[in-house]
């Protein structure tokens, strides 16, 4: 499309880049941010910025923070006893949502995907490992979308904790197979958390 | 929604601020945006705060410019006997994109809506009115969307420019009633501009 000015083009370019984006779409949106006064948009672009400039990942759970290490991980009031392993920050804020789990977490980055060319040395499960030496881990929840990937993840794991002496437990199925953790209800989510069972009751035999 | 990230949620928050962004469109974005390189991000960043803050409006013919006057009213190549009256900057990109039209534009910067408070006082007609009085204006397309609101608007234009030796005309009816003018596909576009009508066609009597 042509625009009357390089710098709107500019500015519809880079709207364009982000996921689910159009370019009408992305026009739209820079013809709303043109009619907001100068400060607010100053504001939009300067969260953008400092956000990726400052944002670091959680040196213990890879979650996303603020910190070196995050508000959940130093909060005294949460169990650490017990660590709920996910794919990714949006499982963890889905969780969070659900106002039930008071133990942490530990975002793996990932789950194993030989197709997408994801081993098991591209997640975080090596930290996962150095958490339960260090600290007095007793049960380790995996909270993974239940589809093959996830389930070779889950797999991978339970055969690693083995010389550990960790309670392995995985959120009931609940969550429908085939779907995706962060879009179930968090009703749902909350009852897969609380009606986990033991990995062994997990393998359909 | 909680976040792990003060920094994470000031910048959901500035997205949802965006029209038919909500809350979980705005976050994945954003985590999009926290996957890429950080210089990227600074790019996006800025191009949005440059373009507000930059971005002029063309004085003559309220299209938006990186200049004083834009570079469409600068074209010695364009015929500034004909000027096309268009609702908003939207328009003047449709209509450029169908590469057929040689003149110039107007912006309005909307169209006579009583309920939503707009008057000709709130439009760039005194604008028009100076431009025809400077140029050698011969022609006036009016390329507004034909509901009722750009009906009045047409028909308020058509008395105010009786006094002048211009010849008024609509783009052709080929653009379906109640429609909005930019979502038009650009050879009905292209083909209302070329069979565009004298203004006393266009009343239905």
């Amino acid at each position: 499309m042509n625009y009357p000015s390089k710098l709107i083009a500019t500015a519809v370019a880079e709207f364009k880049k982000l996921p689910g984006i159009g370019e009408k779409t992305a026009l739209r949106l820079i013809l709303h941010l043109l009619k907001q006064d100068e400060d607010k948009v100053t504001n939009f672009s300067e969260a953008v910025r400092q956000m990726r400039s400052e944002v670091k990942t959680c040196e213990k759970c890879y979650n996303y923070s603020d910190h070196k290490v995050c508000d959940l991980c130093t909060n005294v009031n949460r169990d650490a006893s017990v660590v709920c392993v996910v794919e990714n920050i949006r499982d963890v804020i889905a969780i969070e949502n659900t106002g039930t789990f008071r133990g942490l977490y530990h975002v793996l980055g990932g789950i194993i995907s030989p197709v997408n060319g994801i081993g098991p040395d591209e997640l975080n499960i090596q930290g996962l490992l150095d958490r339960i030496r260090a600290d007095e881990v007793k049960e380790i929840i995996m909270a993974i979308s239940p589809t093959m990937e996830g389930d070779t993840t889950i797999y991978y794991i339970s055969k690693v904790l083995q010389e550990f002496e960790v309670k392995l437990t995985t959120i009931a199925r609940g969550v429908s197979f085939g779907g995706e953790l962060e879009y179930t209800d968090e009703l749902t989510l909350a009852r897969s958390l609380a009606s986990r069972m033991p990995y062994e009751n997990y393998i359909v035999k």
